[in-house]
């Protein structure tokens, strides 16, 4: 079988492969993102590209419009190379990495809300779990020539009140130069058990004081992104932050895709070594913006949903995806940085955080440390709406949490436009109550490439208060505009038209989206319904809700509502705090404190099983409808709705 | 500049090496041993080769004979290469292995001491550190999917009285197809800390029951000779036993000569490399000689000297031999035999024994532990006589230990034809008194080669106690014999004319030698003693010595008191436990009460610098003779000398 060049558009990179090799693999090899969410099983229809030389074989289906195949569309995770070919990945295939980096501010229509430093500082929590000593050790004679280590040890238990310290072997090597380079004054860097009463660690020395460059990382692993800050252990300051798309998202953009990936062959050695190398990348970046030394950092915590969090540690995930969906671990021990691969320090200790299970994972007890809703009075629901949606609710004194099977419509999966909030999505949508034409706005103020999550629901909102579509998500077919069309049977909207568009098609939003948002927004209402039930409690008591997650900074609250994603409370009610996940790393980096309460609170969070749960599928079912089949629930909107009815009605 | 080629014989090893190469490297290069006592500084005088065919440059100086440079010699460690050259390693010049291998019987004038290992199990101490356990968990459903971890650990909680776990990350990585392999069926390797109420660590996960396959390595690092044992943890028994000479003996035949070949370049990375090598190659060969595999090797315990522990580690030995003389550390954590570079399992921690000082190492420590003396009543002298001499005094309340710089006489260093106790050694040895003629027995009986140290305590209390030589190591030049001669100015005695020599040279023991013995045995004496002052006791209150080190086994006892290297007393006071370092780890390895132990006896081991205590000097003057200027301290040989100088003087 000979070998054939493929050569990739607009990246122009050129890769040898085999007869027969499939193109999605091939763009891999040559290091082309391509978006395929389904991790190349052929059914999410994303992977989309255009032959624009030579020829495929395969890589149609049905997920592809007849004129698209006309014009030379393939799916390239059905495609297979016959001979040399020119491939070109269309815009909406690709990953747009400049998201992450402009500046794209939230709208912000839920209050913001921040770690409050200052008062960790008041409180006397800001104890790093890794901190410094600067100490002038007497100088070994013939009468007293202690062991390096000894001497240490001994001085910093009499003068600085340390006890049951453990010299590491690497400090073992290092320490007899070390001491001897500036006159035995040194600096030893001392890591805290999370048990009181248990060892400390001194993990490193360095000649000389060098007690005011200390610093952390941390770092939240997104299925989709991942971010890190460097923090100053001093300062408690955040000196930079930085996201890179997780190079995994190349072998499947969901959590079951890279499952499946990381059960075939070396499938998980390769994801585990590209979210290193991501994370390296992010760690490589903050560094340089805040031009530290990289050999200054003393810890790395990191966290991710339990699937993320077990290829970080190359721990098969194989069974997270099948019933009964057992993790490996929920807690790990603490694990030396740089042979996990990442590029710190020797002495440098990788804290992860612990899971609940197989899907409420470290990112969802990051957040609710970061929101400090564990210590507050108030009933509070944590909304992490993401590529998956993870509830908690309780308050200081208990905490339950569950995980939604929402899938990942406001992320774009299953909605026929979908896409991330990327340059070109539309986020914001009104509709003209009589022409019915639509106006919309996109993120970075181009042409409109597709639908973000919050523009979903935006369009859902609007379109269901002024009745174009129903409360089962269908077009109503008699109204007069030729923006409404049926394709296939199935209804659907055009949203931008070909020429105006920033693609090369019509932008359209179908009854088959409504039906995956529906069943999104209800798994996660449904979800929330279930797990106040299962402690006595309803929607109606709820006096806090905080959402987290990038989607959270782009919703509109009562749109939000409006389509029962959200239960309707006030406003005011409902903060936002952005990355909890990042965040809870960031406090549990500063606070020893908050590091030893995340074990009794990981203790204390009693998981939910919502297919388990008796009543689950009733108010699933019930939710399966805009917003609910009991409008009572939401009284703003059907005053709303009763005042635009009485309003269309003839007087 | 050009290569040249060197051809090594008897080896027939030929190597390139450029001009100006110091012909010991060129060796070293080409993987051919040869005695470099000194590392190759030129000062010992052993590295002598024979240039048979081709030319280098230098290579003479005072050490060889006139005689010897016109046959050829040369020493390797200052000779550079000018062209191609074909070079013999005389045989005395070759390190020969066969002494390690094949079984010479020790004499056993001394009574041996062993483990009781019985008495260990009759009082319950036979718990290794690493145990094993077989348990079968209750397979997860929908309703109870705990993490594979938390059952684990709660079922070891609930039924196993197992507090405390950790789970390590590479069990993490391989419990959950362990797990399901065989039914959830399980065998957990765990374990134990050194510390009561510390935690225990789950190392090791197999499926189904392996509890009956648990075994560990002991191995003792030598200067000269490692030696490795592999242990049944079931049954306690030793399975098999090895040795191999150290690698490192390239780099130079004492610890000195190591740490300044460790203070060069790459030196310390490249000694830790042999002595790494070393061990896997013992390793590999016990496991062989036992046929176990070696995945089911749960532990690893080594003992060695403090430099050669410092190399095991790669920690820089510089400190060690500079004044005030600190090592690194004198406990070293337990550390991955995997990451150290041993070729074991992933799970296998590596135990190596704590130190006392730069010159009291972990190889006394684990001597003490496996003399059991630090449990007796008695006032016990434990003596190693290696490549140095170490004395540790004490019973079960306290224990004082010393080194003395006795040099490496006894192990044939700086005597002219001194060897190991290898094939060809002379070992024993006696006299005709009116003859003068020698009667020699060699190790392996073949022809004589050199002088072991057995035989030349042997020869020298035999040739003093006859008047061959007075107090003061100086031949009777006026007794009848040509084998009492002088050369440049030195008196000899030929033990072996050169027709029946297994080497092709006269072999003569000269009053340089006989110098060096009394300065090497005197340093040993007046160590005892000076440390017995110490502590207010006299050399008359030992009630049990302990000999250690394979040199102890070949001791004479009575010779070695007529020279007084030992104090006299009852032989059957002595006793001789072989190689204490080997069999201190054994019994850590067996028993992790003894380990615990190990902690106390440390903490408890006073260590005096001989050269910072008072007395030291006066002590060491007066044992500068044979056997000492207070001959009354030796009554039995004084009753013997004064009846034989009543013999002969005339009635």
């Amino acid at each position: 079988m000979g070998k054939h060049t493929i050569t990739f558009l607009p990246h122009n990179k050129k890769i040898e492969v085999p007869s027969d090799e499939v193109l999605l693999r091939a763009a891999m090899e040559a290091g082309v993102h391509i978006n395929a969410s389904c991790g190349g099983e052929g059914v999410c229809g994303k992977c989309r590209v255009i032959i624009e030389e030579g020829e495929v074989a395969d890589g149609v289906t049905e997920k592809l419009k007849k004129t698209d195949r006309e014009k030379g569309c393939r799916l390239a995770c059905r495609s297979r190379v016959t001979g040399d070919a020119t491939v070109r990945i269309p815009v909406e295939s690709d990953v747009d990495p400049s998201v992450l980096t402009t500046n794209i501010p939230p709208r912000q229509t839920a209050r913001i809300q921040q770690m409050d430093f200052e008062q960790l500082k008041k409180k006397g929590l800001f104890i790093p779990p890794v901190e410094k000593q600067y100490i002038e050790l007497p100088e070994p004679t013939v009468q007293d020539n202690l062991a390096d280590t000894t001497r240490l040890v001994s001085y910093l238990k009499l003068n600085h009140d340390e006890h049951r310290l453990v010299v590491r072997l690497p400090v073992i090597r290092k320490l007899p130069d070390a001491l001897r380079e500036e006159g035995f004054g040194i600096t030893a860097t001392i890591a805290r058990p999370v048990h009181e009463g248990r060892k400390s660690h001194i993990i490193n020395v360095e000649p000389g004081d060098t007690t005011d460059h200390n610093y952390a990382i941390a770092v939240d692993i997104g299925t989709t992104t991942i971010y890190g800050q460097l923090l100053d252990l001093v300062s408690g300051e955040v000196l930079a932050e930085h996201g890179e798309f997780n190079g995994q998202i190349s072998y499947g953009e969901d959590v079951i895709s890279r499952i499946v990936y990381a059960e075939k062959g070396s499938g998980l050695q390769k994801l585990h070594e590209v979210v290193i190398k991501t994370i390296n990348d992010v760690v490589s970046k903050v560094v340089r913006k805040a031009s530290v030394d990289c050999d200054e950092i003393s810890s790395i915590t990191l966290a991710g949903n339990t699937t993320m969090t077990q290829l970080l540690l190359k721990v098969n995930p194989r069974y997270l995806r099948r019933s009964p969906y057992v993790p490996a671990s929920t807690i790990y021990p603490p694990i030396n940085a740089a042979a996990l691969g990442i590029d710190l320090g020797d002495h440098v200790t990788a804290l992860v955080y612990p899971a609940i299970s197989s899907y409420v994972g470290g990112d969802i007890v990051a957040g609710v440390m970061g929101s400090n809703m564990y210590r507050t009075e108030a009933l509070t629901l944590y909304l992490d709406i993401g590529t998956n949606a993870e509830v908690v609710i309780g308050n200081k004194d208990w905490l339950a949490c569950a995980a939604c099977s929402a899938g990942p419509a406001f992320e774009g999966g299953g909605i026929q436009f979908g896409m991330r909030a990327a340059k070109g999505a539309i986020q914001d949508f009104s509709l003209d109550p009589i022409s019915l034409e639509p106006m919309l706005v996109t993120i970075g103020g181009v042409r409109p490439k597709g639908i973000a999550g919050s523009g979903l629901i935006t369009i859902a909102a609007v379109m269901f208060e002024m009745g174009v579509v129903d409360s089962q998500g269908k077009f109503n077919r008699d109204l007069e505009t030729d923006r409404i069309r049926e394709s296939e049977g199935i209804g659907e909207y055009v949203l931008v038209w070909e020429e105006n568009a920033g693609i090369d098609r019509d932008i359209v939003i179908t009854e088959v989206d409504f039906d995956n948002l529906i069943r999104a927004k209800g798994s996660i209402y449904s979800g929330c319904q279930t797990l106040l039930e299962e402690v006595g409690l309803t929607v109606g008591d709820v006096e806090h809700i905080i959402l987290a997650g990038g989607f959270g900074s782009y919703i509109d609250l009562e749109k939000a509502m409006a389509i029962g994603l959200l239960p309707e409370t006030d406003p005011d009610k409902v903060t936002y705090i952005g990355n909890g996940s990042l965040m809870g790393c960031k406090m549990s980096s500063l606070s020893n404190h908050i590091r030893r309460d995340v074990v009794d609170v990981t203790r204390k969070m009693t998981s939910f099983e919502l297919s388990e749960t008796g009543s689950y599928m009733d108010h699933y079912v019930a939710a399966l409808f805009l917003p609910h089949t009991d409008i009572g629930l939401f009284p703003r909107l059907k005053s709303r709705m009763d005042a635009r009815k009485a309003g269309a009605e003839p007087d």
